[in-house]
């Protein structure tokens, strides 16, 4: 056997691999945004996807380790949705004001039937010591930090008043996006989401110089 | 046998079911705030508690049953140190104010390990049709008509903004909460309280005519 073709082989089987992960994260992350990722187990993960229990355990490994691919997984829908848009954006007041607008945006298009996950995870996990919830901790940290350093940025540069506090700013903006999430699924739809929207903008047009 | 000596009796058991009752119910609230109402089963509260399962079945009937019983009871927990306090204050500006320092006290002081079990379930249930998600969603929506009552009453008696949306208000007051709430368990503490009683305070100051 010719050594190119056994790569071949063994590309085909790793693309095969990663199209199988693919289409069971798409599921697992339902799943997860609605029960939590308590809800998620490789039985009913195998049985909604229609693959076996033993090819799961080849994809992923442990439950734990499918809990981790799920998180990661919806956080990279986060970061499209949510950051990315505005990468090109320069001024960080405008970043602010266009990351806080997409993540309505996206809380308001159901990417997710049950919400953020991020903000999901962080609640399901906020009193649960182990490794899901240092992982679930360490994806909203680094959202607190994202948020903080556009608004450091943008008050050094002027563009927001210098007395504001940038810790409590972030704080405001943070609870403004997590009320939205839970208040949109239960019964308050998409008027909780433009509420929180509105407080945001105006919150910012309040600190704004310009 | 002279029937008042029945009525005793039946009193007596009664009173020790209720008695029962409140110890397993100690117990289920503390674990629900932690892991939610769907980290309750009559088996593991049984071997908590010490009472055989045989028994939480004649205390409580279902696993559902003894879910929102234990919801009930952390709702009472929550009247007595957030709302009963304040009772006696006429003026609404002055009960909301109070009502929403004994919030962020009754957050602080850890009466639940997990947390305010009110807003840990409105978001366990959020996406989770059933009887559980209406129980929790009453109890969500009862806490909001009484922040907006007040509100309302504020402002139709001059001592808030003739402009202020009550609405918009109560959503701001309880997306303060429910933040300090998660937030005080990722790792961020008492300061994450603080800064939202902070910002509550700061509120209503920049709300208030007098």
């Amino acid at each position: 056997m010719n050594p190119d073709e056994n790569v071949h082989r063994r590309d085909g089987r790793h693309a095969r691999g990663d199209r199988s992960r693919a289409l069971v994260l798409e599921r697992s992350m339902r799943i997860a945004s609605v029960e939590g990722l308590e809800g998620l187990t490789l039985g009913r993960l195998a049985a909604d996807v229609a693959v076996s229990k033993g090819n799961l355990v080849t994809l992923f490994g442990t439950k734990e380790a499918l809990q981790i691919a799920t998180l990661d997984a919806a956080v990279g829908v986060f970061i499209t949705h949510v950051i990315a848009p505005s990468e090109g954006v320069v001024a960080p007041l405008a970043r602010l004001r266009a990351v806080n607008d997409a993540f309505f945006a996206y809380v308001t298009s159901g990417v997710f039937p049950g919400g953020c996950v991020l903000y999901a995870t962080a609640n399901e996990y906020r009193a649960k010591p182990g490794p899901l919830r240092d992982h679930a901790l360490r994806y909203y940290d680094m959202w607190y930090a994202y948020l903080l350093d556009l608004v450091q940025r943008a008050r050094d540069a002027g563009e927001i008043a210098a007395g504001a506090d940038p810790s409590t700013v972030t704080f405001e903006l943070m609870a403004f996006q997590q009320a939205a999430n839970t208040a949109r699924l239960l019964d308050r739809g998409d008027e909780a989401v433009a509420r929180a929207a509105a407080l945001t903008r105006a919150r910012l047009d309040a600190l704004a110089t310009g």
